[in-house]
């Protein structure tokens, strides 16, 4: 089973998770740093924040590779549950989500330099520090980000159309036994396959020059903070799927 | 196991397989009987249709009864391969694919009758028969479609970029353990949950009304010969996709 296409998937998966929650730890233990030194450590956050992308980029990388033997493994990971699965977005999450998210850390922010403000402390270049320089960039970028996506929502659209068009529709039609296959339906799959592949890849693509867009508009300890929350949201997810799941099924046997 | 959800929405899935084999099965016949008689039988064909769409009713009925306890169950089937669960659109085919479908069987007998004509023989009534007043239905049944799917991939859009924004993102970032849960982590997923069931419903109900409309369009013989074409591609996809599977998972066996 260890060298099966499917396992490779998962075990690329499962590594990526393990080094989210190392990346989680590494980033919180350097917002704690930050907020005790009375000068700041721009440099490391910096460094930081740019190892965490370049294991993205090494993710996308491996995910690219593993997905021409198998595209599907990625778009619909038989590892993540119902839920998480329902919630992806050609494999992975919207680019758009991580501009979602900044808002969403900035509105938050807000709120909390609000009641220090009121109780008379102060923290400041957090997220609720963003200039309106970097909010009409986020804008810019949001506008882009979602007008890519909804064109690669166009070319996956256009690939499930495709089953109920020539050749696909017509070899069904044709054949005498249903669900035979032959020459012509693995040529047709492969193809389809292929094509997914390729849009997987673009979406990966876009998600990463996204993210990297992103953090070079925020300042290093901004973008630390975005992407401690962004890593800590993205596994929550992941546990929430599963206690969801846990729960459905403990609810159902009490009942039954 | 019998009365866990996940497993009435499975039972609730392969009963419809099985009535879509014995369907399959009654359209053929009717197809056959109806080209060896001299007088047609318009009205036995059209029953027939009526009947398959009354099925798909009551289908949709009970997933939309079993998505409020499982919803997930439906929109990303576990009992469905990964190929077939990436043609997916919101729990199903896009209904916009029923038109393209009668496009490209048209095609199809269209060519057909050439062959015919060039031999001597000939058929009527067929889909390579549709009249320049059905193609403009079709074109503007197809317009709409296309916007109401739009609509409700938007709305789908529109819930999974609601995970990186308040209530959900805010609660992940204050929760002191990863994946920790809560009377509003619950709330916020129940509430997700709940919209992706309406989603599911009006989908169902998108794609019931599309075929309604469609096989009105038709003439009896016609709507026969394009349910019987739109069963067996189904029947297909799903077996496709389980050989895909098996294959790919055999050739693995051998060069590993």
């Amino acid at each position: 089973m260890a060298t099966d296409d499917q396992e490779r998937c998962r075990s690329c998966f499962l590594k990526w998770m393990n080094l989210q929650h190392q990346e989680l730890s590494e980033l919180d233990q350097a917002l704690t740093l930050h907020a005790s030194m009375t000068d700041s450590n721009e440099h490391n956050l910096s460094q930081l924040a740019q190892k965490c992308i370049k294991h993205f980029q090494d993710y996308a990388d491996m995910r690219s590779q593993l997905a021409h033997n198998d595209v599907s493994a990625f778009l619909v990971p038989s590892w993540c549950t119902n839920w998480e699965n329902c919630m992806l977005w050609l494999g992975g999450c919207r680019p758009s989500q991580y501009i979602r998210l900044v808002y969403a850390l900035s509105g938050l922010e807000i709120e909390a330099q609000l009641d220090e403000f009121l109780q008379g402390t102060s923290t400041t270049g957090t997220l609720g520090d963003l200039s309106s320089k970097q909010f009409d960039l986020f804008n810019i970028l949001q506008g882009k980000t979602i007008r890519s996506e909804e064109k690669l929502t166009a070319r996956m659209a256009s690939l499930q159309e495709d089953v109920a068009d020539q050749p696909i529709a017509v070899i069904a039609k044709r054949l005498s036994r249903v669900g035979e296959m032959n020459w012509e339906v693995n040529r047709a799959l492969d193809k389809q396959e292929e094509e997914m592949a390729g849009i997987l890849e673009e979406a990966d693509r876009l998600r990463l020059s996204t993210l990297k867009e992103l953090v070079g508009i925020l300042t290093p300890k901004q973008a630390v903070d975005f992407l401690a929350a962004g890593k800590k949201l993205h596994l929550c997810v992941h546990e929430w799927g599963k206690r969801n799941d846990d729960l459905r099924h403990g609810r159902e046997e009490i009942i039954s």
